[in-house]
Parts: C-alpha cells; sequence; structure tokens
C-alpha cells in the first residue's frame, strides 16, 4: 500500500548545509529533523540547473534543461512539453499548486496552437501542469523600466492590504523591508538592512501565509488522490525577517565561508567573472556576510517552525498516514563561499540539496530514520509521484528514475553520474566574457568522486575531487596528472548528451513490439521469389487476378 | 529581388549518382541536367536520417531527429515542433503538399491539448505544418495482420478506380505489380517481376498523375506567394515501372555493385547484421541486381521526363520566371552497394543525395550552372525558403543555414561537419544484436574527410577516409594510427550532441537584451547600501513611508 497524497514541499534557495539533520551545528531545524527521522534523507541529491526557474520546470517536466529548453528564469516552457500533472493526472491523481513555479508560459506556443490560456487545458499548459489552488512566485521588483513582469498571482498581496498594509507594494514595504522610527522603509534589496525586522506582523510574513493556505487547499479536498506542491519562497532573498526571527541568530553564528585565497587567484574565466561581478564582491565583505547570514538562518528558522505547524495538523488530520511528504529546494546559495554569492555555479552549496522523503506505507518501515548517500536528482521525483500515484512510469519521457525502490531499502540503483547545466546566454556573464547566446552554456557532470564542469565557447573545463576536497576548493584540471579521470568524465557527459531525449511519442514497448509489426503488415522488403519467404507474409500478393492494361511499347 | 514562389521537388529513395549531371554514366537525365545548368548542384549534400519518416521530419522542420524525436517511420512528431509551415506562413508564404510526407500525427498529443484533427490548426499539425492539396504516401501494404495503416489520402486510388482498374487495390495490382497472359498479378514485392512493364497505362502511373496534380495545385493559387511541396514516391520500391520504361535499360546497364569482399569479411557487427538480413542477401545477388537495377533506372528515366513535362510548363506559364525550384531526394538506396540493400546505414549511397537549386532572382545569376562542394544538409533547405519567402529566419528553432549566401556565390561557409542519425530501435536489427531501445541508435558526423559512425550499445565506431577511399570500403577504425582522427570527428559529434536545439522560445536578440533588462526591473542583487550602485536603479526601493507594524521580540 502506497501513500495515498503527495505533499511536496519545495522551499526556495535553501542550503542542504543549513539543516541540523544534514550536519549544521550553527542552526537547530528539528521539525525538518523530524520528518527525516521517519523517512529517508538523501545526502546526494543534486538539482539539474542552479537557478530557480530552469531548476524548477526540470522538476516539473522530469527532464534536463537540455530537453525541456526553458534554461532561464522567464524563459518559457515550449508548450507541447509534458508535466508532472500530465503524468499523474494520467494515473488518478490531482497536481494542485500553492506556492511558488517560476513558470513562464509559452504564449506564442499556445496561440499558434490555439490553446486558450482561459480553457482548462490551457490553464495547465500556461501553469506548467499544475493547477492552480494559489500561485505565489515571491517577487514584486520595480526597476526604472517598471517592474519586473512575472507570473503568478495577487493572492498575498491582496491579503495584506485586507490586513492593513496600506502601501502599493506591501510585498516590498512591509514583507521585505524594515522601517525605522520615522516610518521610512529600510528596504530588504539592501543588505545592511538583514539585520533589521521585517516591518510585519511575523503571521502576515509569506512562509506562515504559504503554509496557511497548504493548510486551505488540503481542508479543501475531498476523497481523490492529490499531490500538493506546497512551494515556498523563502530563504530566497530579500534576505530579512521579521520578529522574532531577525535576532535569533548574530553574526557570531554564521559560518566561516569556505574558500580558499588560491581559489580567487587562480580562478576559472567564469569563476573570475563571478568573483568580480556585484554579487561576488559584496559576498567577499566580512560585513555583507554578517548581515546576511543570520537573517538567512532566521528565514529558515522560521521555515522550520512552519514545518512543525504543519507537520501537527497533518498528525492531527490523519493526513501524516496517508500523505508521502517530500522536503527539498530548487538550488542553494553561495554566501560569500568560493568567494561568490546567489547561485549560478556548481559548486555543492548551490546545486547539491536537502532532500527528504517521508513514505508512510509498510514498505518505507524498513528505511525510516536512514540516510541514503546514492546519487539522486531533482528529476527523480516526477517518476517517484507517478509510482505513488499507482501509474506507469512514461521512461520514453520521464529523464529520472523512481525513487522508491531506495524507500523501501533495495539496493540495486545504478545511476553513476548526476547533471546540471547552467545557460548564462541572457546574463551580463556572457557579455563578461564575450560570448554569444550559444557559448554561454556550462554542463556539470559529477559522479561520487568527480565533479566536471564544461564550459561552451572554447573555455577549459574545471574539475574537483569531491572526496579528497569536498569543500572543493581546488581546481584540478590544470593539475597534471588529471586527463584520465577528466576524459572519464567527459565520457559521461557526452553519454548524457547523445542520449534520446525527444522519441517521446513511442513507449518503450511500443518500439519493441514494432520490431516485429512492419513485416507482418504487408512491408516484404527483400524478395525475389514469392517461395523465398514464409508464404503467410506474402499472401495479399499471391493468386491475385487483375484485368490486362499494360501497354508494351 | 528574390522568388516569388517555391517548388520544392523531392523524390523518394534517388539516388544522387544516378543522375547524369551527377556524373552517372550509364543513364541520361537530361532534364534534371537542364536544371542544374540553370541553377546550382550541390556534391555534399546530406539527409539528416538514411530513411523516409525521420529524413523528411528532418526537413519539414529544419532540425536534427535528436531535436524533434520523429526518429522512424511512422513515429508521431511530436506536438510543439515547429514546421516549415509555420516558418512560412508566419513570412506570408503558404505552404503546400502535393504527394508524399510519412508524416504520422501525435494524436495523443493532440488530445492532450485538446486540439481538433479537423480544424485549420490541428489539421496542420496532423499533417506536419502542410496545407494539404494532396497527399500521398504510396504505399497499400497489406499482410497477414491486416494492412499497413500508414496516413495519406486515397486520391490516386479513387484516380485509378475512376479510370477503370478495379480491384480493390489497384494500387497494388496495377501501378505495382505486372500481369501474365492469364491475367495472373505479378507482384511488384516479388523483385523477379522488376523487368517486366507494370500492368498500367503509363500515364497513369504514380510518377505522371504527381506530376499533373502539382500542375493542378499551382494553377489553383491566385497571387500570393506558395511554397509547393511535389513529393514524389519514386523511384521508391516496389521496383516495377511501366512500359516503356521497363525495358529501356537492361542488366548490362546496371553498375557494378560498389563493394569489396574484406568489407563482408571484416564487417561492423551492426554491418554484418545487415548484410545477412533478408534484404541485404538478396541484393548480394547478381540475378536481383540485375532485375532491380534496370527497372530502378526506368523509374527515375520516368522521374526525369516527367521533370521535363513540368518545367516545359512552367516555362509556358512563366512560373520559371518568379518560382525557386529545388530538386532533391530523401536518401538514396544501397541496390547492392557494400553488400547492402535499402538505405538504412550511413555509406554516400544512402544518405548524400542530389540536391539542385535553381533561383531565378538575379542574385543568383553568377553561379547558374555551378558546382558547390561545400557540406549542406537537408535541414538547410527551411531556412533558406524563409529568406526566399522574405522572413527573418529563426535560428533559435531552425538547425541549419539558409543556402541563399551560396546561390548568390558568397564565398564564407563555415559548415565543417554534416550530421546524420539512424535510430534502429523499432527493427530487426535492434533484435539481431541483441540492444535494448536506448542503445540501438547511431550516429555519422562527417566533414569533407572523414566520415566517423558512432554507434551506441557498446559497439566500437566505423571510419572512412573519404578522400583516399571515396568508394567508402575500407573501414579504418580498427586500423593503427587513426586514434587522434577519430578524436577529433568525436570532438565534431559531441560538440553537435551538447548544442542548445530546444531553447525555441526565446530567441538570440531577446537572450542578448535581457543580459541588460533585469536590473533594470529591480532585480537589484549585490547591494549592501543603496548607495553602492546606480541610484537610479534602485528608486522604486528608497525614500518610501511605510505605517510601522513591526513588533519586536
Amino acid at each position: 500500500m502506497t501513500a495515498k497524497n503527495i505533499l511536496f514541499i519545495m522551499f526556495d534557495q535553501l542550503r542542504w548545509d543549513y539543516l541540523s539533520c544534514y550536519g549544521a551545528q550553527h542552526i537547530e531545524t528539528p521539525n525538518i529533523d523530524r520528518l527525516a527521522q521517519k523517512g529517508v534523507r538523501f545526502t546526494r541529491a543534486y538539482v539539474q540547473a542552479p537557478l530557480c526557474g530552469p531548476s524548477r520546470m526540470c522538476t516539473y517536466t522530469g527532464r534536463y534543461v537540455h530537453s525541456h529548453g526553458a534554461s532561464w528564469n522567464g524563459t518559457p516552457m515550449k508548450v507541447g512539453e509534458q508535466t508532472m500533472g500530465d503524468h499523474l493526472r494520467r494515473a488518478g491523481m490531482g497536481c494542485w499548486l500553492v506556492g511558488k513555479t517560476h513558470m513562464a508560459a509559452d504564449a506564442e506556443g499556445m496561440a499558434r496552437l490555439g490553446l486558450d490560456p482561459d480553457s482548462i487545458i490551457g490553464a495547465r499548459v500556461a501553469e506548467c501542469g499544475f493547477d492552480v489552488f494559489e500561485r505565489d512566485d515571491g517577487m514584486r521588483a520595480v526597476g526604472p523600466d517598471g517592474p519586473l513582469t512575472e507570473p503568478g498571482g495577487h493572492g498575498y498581496d491582496a491579503y495584506l492590504q485586507a490586513r492593513g498594509y496600506d502601501t502599493e507594494n506591501p510585498w516590498h514595504d512591509h514583507a521585505n523591508a524594515s522601517v525605522d522610527a520615522q516610518g521610512n522603509v529600510l528596504s530588504g534589496w539592501f543588505m545592511k538592512h538583514a539585520g533589521e525586522a521585517a516591518n510585519i506582523e511575523e503571521a502576515d510574513s509569506e512562509t506562515p501565509y504559504l503554509t496557511r493556505r497548504g493548510i486551505d487547499f488540503i481542508n479543501s479536498r475531498d476523497d481523490a488522490p492529490w499531490l500538493c506542491h506546497l512551494s515556498y519562497i523563502k530563504p530566497h532573498w530579500p534576505y530579512i525577517v521579521p520578529a522574532p526571527y531577525h535576532d535569533i541568530y548574530g553574526p557570531h553564528d554564521a559560518p566561516p565561508p569556505n574558500r580558499a585565497q588560491s581559489e580567487f587567484d587562480n580562478a576559472h574565466p567564469v569563476l573570475k567573472a563571478l568573483m568580480r561581478n556585484s554579487v561576488g564582491k559584496a559576498f567577499a565583505r566580512d560585513d555583507v556576510r554578517s548581515a546576511v547570514i543570520p537573517a538567512y538562518m532566521g528565514l529558515i528558522k522560521q521555515c522550520d517552525d512552519q514545518m512543525g505547524v504543519l507537520f501537527e495538523w497533518l498528525e492531527q488530520t490523519g493526513r501524516m498516514e496517508d500523505t508521502m511528504i517530500v522536503v527539498t529546494s530548487d538550488h542553494g546559495d553561495f554566501l560569500g563561499d568560493h568567494w561568490m554569492g546567489e547561485k549560478t555555479f556548481f559548486h555543492d552549496a548551490a546545486v547539491k540539496v536537502p532532500l527528504i522523503i517521508y513514505d508512510p506505507s509498510a514498505a518505507a518501515d524498513g528505511t525510516r530514520g536512514t540516510v541514503c548517500d546514492e546519487l539522486v536528482q531533482a528529476i527523480d521525483l516526477a517518476p517517484t509521484f507517478v509510482e505513488v500515484a499507482g501509474g506507469d512510469v512514461a521512461d520514453h519521457v520521464l529523464e529520472g528514475q523512481s525513487l522508491l525502490p531506495l524507500l523501501y531499502g533495495e539496493t540495486a540503483w545504478d545511476r553513476d553520474r548526476v547533471i546540471c547545466e547552467y545557460d548564462y546566454a541572457s546574463t551580463p556573464l556572457a557579455d563578461a566574457l564575450g560570448l554569444s547566446v550559444r557559448e554561454a552554456v556550462m554542463f556539470m557532470v559529477a559522479d561520487k568522486r568527480w565533479k566536471l564542469i564544461h564550459c561552451e565557447g572554447g573555455l577549459r573545463p574545471i574539475l574537483f575531487d569531491l572526496k579528497n576536497d569536498p569543500d572543493e576548493l581546488v581546481d584540478l584540471a590544470e593539475v597534471p596528472d588529471h586527463h584520465d579521470v577528466i576524459a572519464q568524465m567527459y565520457d559521461k557527459l557526452h553519454a548524457w548528451t547523445r542520449r534520446i531525449a525527444q522519441r517521446t511519442t513511442r513507449t518503450e514497448a511500443q518500439l519493441v513490439a514494432l520490431r516485429t509489426t512492419l513485416r507482418r503488415r504487408g512491408v516484404v522488403l527483400g524478395i525475389y521469389d514469392e517461395n523465398d519467404t514464409d508464404l503467410e507474409l506474402t499472401v495479399a500478393y499471391r493468386d491475385r487476378k487483375a484485368q490486362v492494361r499494360k501497354q508494351p511499347s
């Protein structure tokens, strides 16, 4: 008996090593830890892109960026790509959204196919396969060229306004800013304010709001099985958190940066450019880290407390007994490690994520509280969910593998590499390096021992030894004697780039069946004389009569 | 002034070296030669798959098999893929079909998106972007499991029946069979009958029929620009042709097979399996070649004569002055070369095709009657046609390059490799080799000097030296001293497999523009103090007032 429902919780920009169950000494996350005690905690879970939008599009389609093409924030997911929702609904499970997806609809493609965005099908296509209970991408940015027009609902804005936060941008002015005694807004965009309390009642801030909306969703369900993607927008920046979380941690609680001077001095051109951009320069500063990291930790603490609220409610309502619960993140945050901020590169701080799966079924009893060190990917979640829903995994479409065998304690797991991709064609980094939109692309391939990063544009690769240098401080690509390792990792990368990823209209079973079909439908090649072959095959072409019409010359 | 219309003529299974303009000594094709004298003849034109369906899907989408996934005959083209028709209609040119496409609609995908196949959009999606004047895939095969259900119209069947060919399968019994004096049908499926005359009046056979339908189409047009894909189904098997073409050529006219005993003795496992299957074994026989090749040549001669009819009509009607004319094929035919029949491998007999382009515009005057030895691909046609139609080539979707610079005599052409792919997952060959559907895939990469074939499934590669062994008789992959060449060709292959092919929802110009957009929409990262940056960028976050609501703990 597998779980009936799935609660698929995603945080945004949550580092794996900021959870105490993952060994963090500087923060306690007892509620998430408690889930880990009831489920399996994965120590080598990798996202497929180090950035919100593409990482999520991989998770939601179960396919690599190289396969679906939505490779940057706001790049529309092309119409026709199948999603977790398509697969789950076929298996009889609803697929609902509460929170963030970062999905951009392919309006041009939808128009080309005549898909009405207001139809049920059109709305699902526009929302990456989800039925929307509430969408909230958590961003109300405004610049000199106007607001960032990102999709997403405005339920949270309306909520804040109804609660009396009466500016035209309460998301910014209250949820993501502090205030001084004179009523001046201290914007969370400016990191010097990170230590201040956000000017909002804690219960009105984004994380508790989304918890309540998740509970509202579950409460609204009848008996039909559902997946709820409860998708928090924190601890993503702006780095600011309401009281009491703003002063739980101080600068002394921030772990020291994981960086070495030699990394900076010998940096690969891409890394050098990331270290030298405004984010990299900021996170090299002690004052920035001292302001930001305590706020980031406060945001995580708030997230963990909300997990406590949620899990307690699930226990009280019985949902803990019939619901698989997944906790993960879309990527991490460098926070000054490796002289970088943000996440758009491939060190573990950015691309290795927490992944905890609690499965209430008896089959998972043997693995409760255990740790799984296998290589797993975010794209493994979609096939896992399809299996939970009782469907057949469409492995001609989905590129991950169900994790159920790992949850059930089965030992065979033949994954020998993980892949992550970063397309920076639409970023200033491409300009800094003078690269065209086809050159500004990188691929990471990693196994348990090595991590290779290939950069297009004629740039050299980067290599880390994850065993002897788990902090990833030494780029070995230019150190002698690694030629064979580099070649071996390139072999893994290229076995992947050559993979058949677009043959999505024929199942493997159909393809195998076709091996014997064609001849039995009369396509009989290589036959000189009808007696050369099995007579049955050619029965339709033998012993026929026709009027003589030919005109010999 | 470019051409107004495009007549895109494709033959099926026509070898380049069976045209006299390509140097054939054993056959005269004066009408096609005449077009070559008026246009440019390409000597290194490669299709992207050695099989009808996938080769055509590449041509019609302007994308590789690895990109669109319709990798075998009958594998549906997934909904959402853009086609030549989408691109041309955006540029104001209609895109019409007269003849064969081998398109299979993605009925499941269309249903998933709610696309009605009877709507205009649905019909175009189902027909690979064409508006159908007449579809005729030229196949009425029937076996013990029933008829091969291939899409396509039945206009030709109806025509034959109206003309009094009164069997239930006149395509087989008349157009593709002979008859003896007793009225017994001598099926064209059995190659011993290839030398007989088809039991049909020549004017009623498939090639003249399609010529007339093409003329009917052009006659039906008003003043709006059109592309007409006049897509013949010959000289594809069944190898049988009506009088007088059945006895123009005899066994003595067939060129000797291009093969060596050493090829057979030392064959790569894939080649060995192809040589040993029923088709390979048949075409190793002299009696088979002696029967088939004269009929194949007769079919080509008929095609060439029909080109004479068509070109004369175009001249008389003035269409020769405003219409680009392209003559090509979807692949070749081994005909016993290399101990194989059919086409499903990568020797030039199968994957190099004739390509002649006549452009009436003055810009092309300088290249009339010339030969172009550059590496070109079938997927270059779609962008060529878009340029002729006056559109912007969507190079984030289309993977070829417009050939207009070559037609206009411009010298720069930076293509340094061509690609061809064969997915045999659904064929008996995969069973013969014991391969899974993911392993039964091969890639060819060739430049002007070398041709490398990579086989998945752990099989070794194959290498030909096209300069010193233009007949491709010696596989050098296991000959010492070719390690560097193999590595260099693998580098070319992998540069291609890594290419970004699915980022089809953002143009290159959009991506470049985005490099500076995000910050100006208020996503201002890495700012500690508002005075650290250009004040304009953060104007929306400064000097704001809010009610004090925070609750310090």
